[in-house]
């Protein structure tokens, strides 16, 4: 195995964790193509470092001092069209994509065109389009490896297995920062302490994601889509420690659950390395030390959000991805103090609300759903 | 999918859950043999369900009532070569294996000559002649399908992965009847006490196994058997709620485990439907109502057995035959009220320090040792 790489969010959390995993396994990974937002300093690092043919950087600037640094030794392309550039590289096996957002989903679709397997860690590609991506990727033969890690537990655990055999799939939830917190003290949370997540390191949007349970609910539409699984079929059970990562319970009542130490390298691994696994630069888990696993249904009237989710996917046809975009335009509001933590979880809500569904969406359409839903929820935002 | 099986030990705890199973699909299975120890009671009830055409008993009389309850409509044949004409009848597709001890042995050599897949919830069988049973499986192309739940676990677990990719087993254990009681209190323990297992409902002697922890150190020597993984890659973590029933841990990290309630019915079920799953006539695991899952190391400072079986797997040859004829002798003593718990772990230690290990014994020589460990535990028992 030698497999070639084209990393999109090169510079963010999943970003610098795979090429955790590519420094560990020289010999089995090159890293072909980069993909970065506005980090342009981590970025000059990482080409210096992994020495890639073709980055995409944000803006100009970032452009002009890729450029002054490393001349000719390196292409440098620009922007959403940068982005694409790089997921379509012809030397390239597999598109890891860790874009932030909807963002992630043209060059996903673009990837798929040119015939690239993807290692998928942009849940909001799939919940914005999953039945253009997975119709896609079919036609294709491509493979969409899952990186969250609740989707390789799932996808570990389910690939041998035929799917008729399948009864659900129990995706677990760490219950995110505010856990434990009351209605009353949501109200008044602050980013730092959203971003204050106890088991996973990972980005802010994500972080406050998994805070309101909107990121166990996005993982429930990308699962659906994943797995070829009704919503019915699909539970989510709060298991604080985050050891065990999914399972999957058979028609049998065998269930099996996938575990590890909530590291994120681990995921990415397996989605680089699959059909095969190497040994992996981060801790193993000692059950004896984890010593207890604790699970508890998760609560729909502290966490409304996980319930908007389940609506939205089992609406279809366009709502998801206006759940999305509107869920994107409130946590980065939330992210930048204009509005309190509750008010995502009502923007999202009269954001769907006024919502007319196109019930099968077209590219364009989808396109145009995320950007009402974006003006919308801006709209919504302000009137708090 | 319709099977034919055959059953040896129907009237036990395992043969009737066995019986419940296929009383559940009517369509799936038929039970062309029965065979039963002393029980002839509950046999001819199961005759009259499920009409086999040929049944084994222990004895003359037990072959007497039958005869006269049934006539000419079952065939009967008695004690050891009984056991292996249930096992070898030419219309049987699996035999379940569900005989107590090393009298399991040649019955399942003989099945195994004939062409017949095994469902083995004898694990004695492969603890005494591992090597000879593997063997003529693999010769004669036939599956050896675990029952015992803590290996139906592993093999769901690992029966799609590469070998190579498999870094370890970990074999849980409820830990017993006497998980937390100290050496004190099992000097002094009763009968009583060592059969009111906290989770399992099993027969009598591996309920003394499992309080002694000689059940679980017999498993791992399975499991080695079974799944070909050195000991230094078998480990026992001590899992009171017996919900997950075993683990795989890969080369990645990554840990799959499988989990259920604690009812043999499921990997009985499995273990007879393979490839293919089956809902069955047992509860459903509820994450949530579980609400808590437990792991601590195994105490081989209390529980000496775990440690004798390790010993005598890695010695290998004829020792692993002499620790498992030692213990039954042993525990049928115990549960006689000959001799009190500790004597137990005496007995087998002391038979096994006096054994010159065969390394490479021949079934006789298995047979031998057997023979020779009984008499020696029963002479060392004497001298308590």
């Amino acid at each position: 195995m030698s497999r070639t790489i084209a990393l999109l969010g090169s510079t963010g959390s999943i970003g610098t964790m795979t090429l955790d995993v590519v420094s560990a396994h020289p010999d089995q990974f090159r890293v072909a193509g980069l993909a970065a937002g506005r980090n342009t300093e981590l970025l000059l690092e990482q080409i210096e470092r992994y020495r890639p043919r073709l980055v995409s950087v944000a803006t100009d600037e970032g452009a002009r001092m890729v450029r002054e640094r490393f001349g000719s030794q390196v292409e440098v392309v620009i922007g959403p069209q940068g982005l694409v550039d790089v997921a379509t590289m012809p030397e390239v096996d597999i598109v890891l994509t860790a874009v932030v957002g909807a963002a992630g989903l043209l060059p996903t679709l673009k990837a798929l065109e040119a015939g690239k397997d993807i290692a998928l860690a942009n849940k909001e590609t799939l919940v914005a389009a999953g039945h253009l991506v997975t119709a896609l990727a079919k036609e294709k033969g491509c493979k969409i490896l899952p990186v969250d890690s609740e989707h390789s537990a799932i996808f570990q655990c389910l690939h041998t297995e035929r799917p008729v055999d399948v009864e659900k799939i129990i995706v677990t939830a760490s219950g995110g920062s505010f856990r434990d917190k009351t209605r009353e003290e949501m109200a008044v949370a602050t980013v730092n302490g959203a971003l204050n997540h106890p088991n996973w390191s990972m980005g802010a949007k994500i972080t406050v994601d998994s805070a309101t349970l909107m990121n166990k609910g996005l993982e429930v539409i990308e699962a659906h889509w994943l797995f070829d699984m009704p919503y019915d079929r699909i539970e989510v059970v709060v298991h604080p420690e985050s050891i065990i990562h999914s399972l999957v319970e058979f028609v049998d009542g065998s269930v099996l659950a996938q575990l590890g130490e909530p590291d994120m390298r681990m995921p990415i691994q397996y989605a680089l390395t699959y059909p095969t696994r190497l040994p992996g630069p981060y801790r193993r888990l000692n059950l004896v030390e984890a010593s207890r696993l604790n699970f508890r249904a998760p609560d729909l009237v502290r966490f409304p959000c996980l319930g908007y989710c389940f609506d939205a996917g089992r609406t279809g046809g366009s709502m998801p991805t206006v759940l999305n975009a509107a869920n994107e335009i409130a946590n980065g509001l939330f992210l930048q103090e204009q509005i309190g933590f509750l008010d995502i979880e009502r923007v999202i809500a009269t954001v769907m609300d006024r919502h007319s569904v196109l019930s099968h969406p077209s590219l364009d359409e989808v396109l145009e759903a995320d950007a009402w839903a974006r003006q919308e929820a801006l709209a919504v935002a302000k009137q708090s």
